[in-house]
């Protein structure tokens, strides 16, 4: 499993995503799920990816040659907007996806996977795309600034109940990791290290990119900062009418 | 769906529930999924139910009429250990899902259901049972001392992060509360109002039973204490090194 996660803000994008690939529970490895292209300087392009591992290799591989190759059709540099891109890398997950579905079924494995295409076309504003295996492609509202593929629900409800597009990007940025961290401590499908982009709107170029192993200063920082945090919140919730200290009002 | 949790403490209980149940989107209904019983004196037991309503319902009314049948082989006066009376919750489980199985089959529509028992027989420790849909069941570690059926995905980060079997009762209950909070907040099908019943140890009958609407001034209460100390937990979060605002020291 995976889980990566991009936010849409006023002040541009920030991407997340773990490193755990894994094929039964005896084959896990680390691979990164966060893509970057080198593209012309009027665009720039992330891609995330969640799903079958064959299935997004082939789909990155494709991107890229035919950015190499001067009579594709169609490439990261050519799409007009961003939704072109979008739509173009749907098309490319749905025959990569189809070129082995026969033999696939047969094993009961499924060749899907799902991308987030996050970048910026010069003249347009940021964007994020979740592109669902069978090759459309949404964007998110202003009031839920945010996508998630693969494993989304354990880092949801953080969330839910801080997430805003006014947010700043490193406000945004440590809600993604804490978002990150609650996955990987209720599913040992998302694991380390944690990659992390923030990108500045009309920047064209990555802001900062940084990627956390769980044996970082700044991640055990963050996490223990956010354990002893969610503890004191916990310590100042109402109590009970049968358990009123002396001093402190009860609420029925 | 639904969502359900039991915790298993040294002092004794903590039982939690939603009450919505729905039928596609536009036929949603508020249904207790808390079953108590009128048990002999030496036991005290609740039910908590996920699943296909009718299954949940056929299995708590044959459980009731095995109470009242003497001629029964078993029923929940008359099981020896909190364990056998979930095998004996498990076969009548089965047996509802059974009786319709292939009329569902045809419709697609699943007869499962999940439930957990709680409870304690005189000369024995409180108890949960998480009873699957195929009959069996499991009882918590010390380590993870909760149990979770329905939409449980959402609802785990908080309870990974304070959950432990020394918690007071009211300090579970406040976890459960947030739990299914936010719960209700990212998945629609969950919803109030929420039942909340605190049992002590050798007790042999409710503690405190609580039926909590979202108007209510507690849960309201909760609710924005604990967004408040979310939000607070946020702003203690270590700075990014590019980021370091005068007098605060940057964590790289």
């Amino acid at each position: 499993m995976t889980y990566c996660l991009a936010i849409k803000l006023d002040e541009g994008l920030v991407l997340a995503s773990d490193s755990r690939t894994n094929a039964g529970v005896d084959y896990a490895s680390v691979y990164s799920k966060m893509y970057r292209f080198d593209l012309h300087q009027d665009r720039f392009m992330v891609l995330l990816s969640a799903g079958n591992l064959a299935t997004t290799q082939a789909v990155v591989n494709q991107l890229r040659r035919d950015l190499e190759n001067p009579a594709s059709m169609m490439n990261l540099n050519t799409a007009p907007y961003l939704f072109d891109a979008a739509t173009y890398v749907g098309n490319v997950s749905v025959s990569a996806q189809q070129s082995h579905s026969l033999a696939m079924q047969r094993s009961g494995i499924s060749t899907e996977a799902s991308f987030i295409l996050g970048g910026q076309i010069q003249g347009q504003p940021p964007e994020i795309f979740l592109i669902y295996p069978q090759g459309n492609a949404i964007t998110p509202s202003l009031d839920t600034p945010y996508l998630q593929i693969g494993e989304t629900k354990y880092g949801k409800p953080v969330l839910v109940r801080t997430m805003a597009a006014g947010l700043s990007l490193e406000d945004a940025a440590r809600c993604a990791l804490v978002s990150l961290d609650s996955t990987m401590k209720s599913n040992i499908s998302v694991g380390p290290p944690l990659e992390l982009m923030i990108y500045r709107t009309d920047s064209f170029q990555v802001g900062h990119y940084l990627n956390f192993d769980v044996s970082s200063t700044f991640y055990n920082d963050m996490r223990n900062q956010w354990c002893e945090g969610i503890r004191s919140a916990f310590d100042r919730l109402p109590r009970f009418d049968w358990e009123v200290p002396p001093g402190v009002e009860a609420v029925n």
